[in-house]
Formats: C-alpha cells, structure tokens, sequence
C-alpha cells in the first residue's frame, strides 16, 4: 500500500506505462462504459463480428454441408481445445470446447465417480462447498441421487478435514463465484489424493482469469466456461478437461455420436474414442464455437507480453488498486471486503459486502448501489447474500486485457458519488440476473 | 405416374404456378448449386446474416451482460420453442429449444424410464430399431448400462410385435434418417401404449420437413433438430417437448440452474421448475439460437400459403417427380428405391439404393456418384450400407420451401449423365461427412 494517497494522474500514469495497454484495442468496448462485469460476460472482441459474418455467409450460407470438412467444423472443438489448453496448463489433445459447463460437469463427475468408486466401491460421498456455485451443486445432487451416493456441503474451512477414507471425489470451484476466493489447486488436490479422493474442478471463473495449471496440479477432471474471461460470447459452448491418465477409463454417460471411436461407421453400438474426445456428445453449435475462438485469439494476443503471468500480474495491480482506493473514498458506507487480500488467495474479481450503516438490519441497498453505477456506465453486478454471515454483494471482475487503472480510479468515484447521495436507497432487489 | 413421360417445360410450368415459389426468396442459396441436402444442413436464410449481426454487435458488444434481461436472451429457449410448437403439434409453453439432439434424448429418456418404471419396475426395457441414428442407439445404450436395463433392437417390421410386459420405453425416430421411410405415429404410440409402453420419438427428420401431431398421437416425448429441416444453421440447438401428463414428473438428470424452479435463488439445492423448462440445463448458445429463430421464421412465412399442409403437398409431389424421372431416365445403372412409395410412409428425402450392374459384388459405386453430383453443384449425400440387406444409398432430401420442380429435372439430368459417363467408377468412400 502507497503512504500517499493515490491520484487519478497516478493512474493515468501507470496506464501510459503499461504494457498491455494496446490489447484494449482488441475489444469493441461501448463509449462511456466502465466494464467490470467480464467475470460474467466478456466483452466483444473487435475480431469476433466478421469471423462470425464470414462463418454465416461464407461457410454456412456457401460452402453448406461440405464446409463440416472443408472448413474443419467437425475438429473445431479439439481445435478450440488446443488453444485453450496453454491457459489452464494443459497438454495438447486433453482439452476439447463442446457443450456447458454444467453438462461437462455431469459427463466428468461421472468419470470421476466410477473411477474413484472403481477399486473402493465403499465410497459413497461427493464432497463440495456450500458456497460452491448452485449448479454445479445440482448436478451433483442428480448424480448423487441417481447412484444412491451422497453430497456432502461443508463450509471452506472444513473442506479437508472432509476427506477421509468415505469420499471419493471432491468437486470444487477454484475461484469463488461470489467472493472471488482462489483455492490452492496443488495443495488441495494433494489433500484428495492423500485421502484417496479424486479432484473434479470448475475453473468458470479462472480460465483466462488467473494461471491455472492443471497437470502441474496432477488436478484430475476440469470444466470451465466459455464466455467469461474467455470472451467467447453469450452462452459460448464451454470446456473439458481429462487428465490423460483417466481420460480413456469408463464411459461418459453422455455417450453421443460425437464421442465414438469411429463417428462416421455409424455402426449401432458404442465404442468410445480414446482420449478426451469421448467427451464429446452431439452436434455442436458452429456459430457459437466460432466465436469462441475470436476470444481465444484475444488471450492469446498477450503471449508475446508475458502471457497470463502478465495478464495476472495486471490484474493484481488492478484489484488492489480497486481496494485501495475503495478504502480510501468509500470509508463509512458500510462497504466490507469479501475478496481475500492475499494475492494467492485473490481471482480477478473483488466483491464488496455491503451492511446498511444505518439500519444493519434493514435491505443493504446493495442491488441499488449496483443499478445506480450501471446507469452511470460503470458494469459491475449484485449477489443477493443469505443473512449476516453471507451479506449482499456488489462484485466488481477486473479484465486484464481491457480495464486500465484509470478505468479503476473512475470507477471508485462513482461508487463514492453514488454512496454520498443516497441513491442506494431505491427499491431492493426485484429483477432476474441471468449470470454467474 | 403420368402416361406421357414428364418433360423439362412440364416441370417449368409447375414451378410458374406454384404458389409457394416465392419462398425460395427467403433463402440465400449458391449460384448454380441444387440442394438436396437440407435433410442434413439447411440453407441459409436471407434474414439470418443481419440478425446474427445484431445479436453480436447490438446485444452483445453495445448491450453486454444487460442483455440477458433487455434483449430476452434468458427466454429464447421457450420463445423459440412456442414458435416451433405449432409445426409439430405441441401446445403453448411445451417445448423448449435447447442443447443437442443427443443431449435431449438422454433427458427424456431419462424420464420416459423413469415414469413407466415407476409402477411396472419389472419392465427392463428400451426397444428401438436397429436401423435407427446411431446416436440415438448409443445414448440409450449408456442409460441402460447405467440402470441394468436392455436395450433390444429389432428391425422396422417387428417393432409392433417387440412390445410386451417388459418394455418400458419405445424409442423411434419417426422419419428414418437413411431409407425416409415415415412411421404412423398415432398407430404406434397407442400400440405402445396397449402394452403398456410409453413412446419417445425422435423428429430429427420430421420437423419442418413433414405435418407432425404430437398432441393428437398421444406422444410422450420427443426431440429434434435445429439445423436440418428448420433451417437454424450448423449445429443449431435441438428442441425437446414432453407431453403435459408428463412434464412435471420426475427430474431429468441433467439438472443445471437454467431448469431450476427460481433459477435466480442461487439456492444449493435443486427445485425443478414445472413443465418443460425443467429440461433446461445450462447456459445456451444465444448467436446459435438467434439464427435458429430466423430458420423457424422460413417456416412460418408458409403459414399464409397453407403452412406444413402446403409444404407437405408440394414435398410429395417433387419426391414423385424424382422418383418418376429417375426411373423413366436413369434405368440400367443399378439403381433402387429405398424410400417407401407410399405418400403415409414417405419423409420427404428420397433414397437410391446402387448396385454395380457389372459386378453386384463390387463397390457400389455410390459414392463416387455422390461426389461427381457436387462437383456439378447437385449436392445430396452418401451413406454406406452395410450388406446386401441394407445397400450404400445416395440420399436426396427435398426442401419445398427453397426446391422446385426444375430443379429436380436438372438433378436427375446431372445423375443422368453422371451414371453415362461411369464416373462413378472413382475411387471408393474415404471421407468423412459430419451429419445425419
């Protein structure tokens, strides 16, 4: 932390000195927008309009059929996979783009319980946090009915005191959707393995966001999405992930033509490919997985800066400056910190609590603090809490590749303006947010 | 059949007097290319290439993370299934668009065994038909491992005679992918029904290409596909319906937030919402789904002009037309009728089967065929047989709504020629192709 405080040159200055800057030019960003809302929905790369137009027009409305060869539709989700896999530390071939995240969670999760349950079939728990974000809670609580096994929630400090010789996999997020929270993946996946679990991890909020290393981590099973700091566009099909040592055992139950060993024999009964292209299920959306690839492009447009060391280093910069600066010019407005201080605990986000300091036991007013800003241009979004040990949230994702510091200065004085006039107290909370 | 042999002029007559030629207009077709395969992708709409535009430089790049709410991206799934309802015989606010054909076969199979095991637990299993889409054949394989079931495969005549006390579920695709031959729904889900039996059907095929009823035929559940018939692009979002009886009962195991009773709750425990929104899952591809609201939108530009009665009509009539020619004009080259003569048991593609002449023995020459009927710009499709029960096959589907009956004179023109000139004698299958 400076001892004098931080100004808008400052600011102003390290954006001059910064070396990511240009990728802002990447993106078609709206005029008058502050956008801290990438942890949600990416912005549109400026590359993603004509590659989608040509895809349209050329290879669908052209080339037609023929184009599922000639324009390598049928590879793109290996071929997506293969960009993405240097992101999140994976090796090439083990990481395919198909689907959502939810239903990759379902395909890996089974995996994962057959081959935890294969050799210890007294194993009968999923273990996950309560916190964790809802559907990947869902989907384990379907596979967990299905199979007469049970999930277990536990709060995040007693997740590895949770291990032990009943669990067969741990399913966690790696960043917190809520508080931005980052675990240790390594350090966890150790704690499994030692108590004989398998890992399973949703990196929604870490892929393109913070270094991710799955084989590093010996992590065993990932899914991830596709249109958060990965800029693939609303919906954008999401990603898969098999540790090469268990990427061949066991079905996935999603056992579509895709995922066969010979899709084009059309032969009746299923034989899986090898590999993480089992994963795959049925017929993609080209549009979609086209588009993906343009939000690749812009991750992969740092590489030659420093890559996601770079990109992460930044981003640090940027939450800490964001905390900072909220400390310094918010201060009694009933603003707290959810988001961990210590970088190598911190994603790429950093969500306020908000208790009303006047009435602390009244509506936080945090939804309209975050309705007030948007009307501002200043992005960010609300989490409804679930009482005093979970308050409300205002969460604020810093994106690298186009939030400068200046951006970050800016938007604190709105918070402040939008603090000082009372503005926050509007109507709570009344409207459907169709976001993680 | 007509006594005189049908002429070009004749065919050029028809298309001046048919009231649905203006149709072709709504589409973006190639220059100099005949498509006989929107059995597999549709053509391009006219209108699609400006909405996709739309969708990602207006709602995505100018709206972002606000779109979900202002640009209706979190309803397109039931709006998109209430404007595809009425071309399958499903009622309001029962069919949702959504993820894979694949992927919602699994759902609804899912809850077909569900409901029918529920007070029959002795019905073990799945019947369907061995020539049925592979994928189909796979997922139901995979939840019949899952659960201890079978799954018996029968060929197409004895489908009746397989329903007994121990089936639980009849899986069909009502239109048969290879040979076009068209099932009676109504005849065989009250069949199955008499036994005891529910139905799932799989309209692949059938949506858009031809009248479907599945309120009137007592269905129970069904599937299909956004990229054949609808015209919704490549890999296009696949529709499932399930009939109100059944639509609130059980979960589907595939249980994401976007299925959940408040989806907005962030609780962690899953509460299925009623209906057929329950068989949503995850978050879905919004540029993919756009264009597939631009494909429905060709459909109904029919509904002033008599709707699916008018098309199936006019599909009839140029599937005689090709047939009738082939036969008058492509006699002695080894070709037969796959697709039942039948108008009730015709979809609305047409399959030859091929026989070399000179050696029935030899390759059949099919595909070879194929593939010098696109380089002349007459695109069908191959699909290999498997034995001299089920020969390699050249396959034709014919799009009313972009397909005139010129065009089938100049098709079976080039075939024509093609068979002459033994072009067909090139080098056997060795590709793959990507579709159903």
């Amino acid at each position: 932390m400076t001892t004098t405080p931080t100004t808008l040159a400052d600011c102003q200055a390290r954006d001059a000195q910064d070396p990511l800057r240009a990728l802002k030019n990447l993106f078609q960003l709206p005029q008058g927008v502050i956008y801290l809302d990438g942890n949600s929905l990416g912005v549109l790369p400026a590359a993603t309009p004509a590659r989608v137009a040509q895809v349209v027009t050329g290879e669908w409305g052209d080339g037609l059929i023929r184009s599922w060869n000639s324009a390598g539709w049928f590879d793109l989700p290996q071929r997506l996979g293969n960009q993405l896999a240097p992101l999140v530390g994976a090796g090439p071939n083990q990481l395919v783009c198909t689907d959502s995240t939810s239903i990759n969670l379902y395909k890996v999760l089974s995996a994962a319980l057959n081959i935890a349950r294969e050799d210890a079939p007294q194993r009968k728990r999923i273990v996950s946090e309560r916190s964790n974000f809802p559907t990947d809670l869902y989907i384990a609580e379907s596979l967990a009915r299905e199979r007469g096994l049970e999930l277990v929630l536990v709060e995040p400090e007693d997740v590895l005191g949770a291990l032990d010789a009943q669990v067969a996999v741990l399913m966690l997020t790696h960043v917190n959707y809520r508080t931005g929270a980052m675990l240790d993946m390594a350090e966890v996946t150790a704690a499994a393995h030692a108590a004989g679990a398998l890992t399973v991890w949703d990196l929604a909020h870490s892929a393109g966001a913070v270094p991710v290393d799955l084989q590093g981590a010996q992590a065993d099973f990932a899914i991830g999405c596709g249109y958060k700091y990965l800029n693939g566009g609303p919906g954008a099909p999401a990603f898969v992930w098999a540790h090469p040592r268990h990427a061949s055992r066991f079905w996935q139950p999603l056992s579509g033509w895709w995922g066969h060993a010979a899709p084009f024999a059309f032969t009746p009964d299923y034989q899986p490919a090898e590999g993480i292209a089992r994963y795959l299920c049925g017929t993609q959306p080209i549009l979609s997985l086209a588009a993906l690839e343009c939000g690749l492009d812009t991750l992969h447009a740092a590489d030659a800066l420093g890559g996601m060391a770079a990109l992460r280093a930044k981003s640090l910069a940027l939450t800490d400056l964001f905390i900072e600066l909220v400390e310094a010019r918010c201060a009694g407005h009933g603003l707290g910190l959810a988001t961990p201080r210590a970088h190598a605990q911190r994603g790429s986000q950093v969500s306020l609590t908000r208790i009303n300091p006047d009435d602390p036991n009244g509506p936080s007013g945090a939804y309209a603090i975050v309705q007030a800003l948007i009307a501002r241009g200043v992005i960010g979004d609300f989490r409804r809490g679930d009482g005093a040990a979970h308050p409300d949230i205002l969460r604020f994702g810093f994106t690298p590749l186009y939030i400068g510091y200046a951006d970050v200065w800016h938007a604190v004085e709105h918070l402040r303006e939008v603090l000082d006039s009372g503005a926050w107290q509007a109507p709570e909370f009344n409207q459907n947010h169709a976001v993680t």
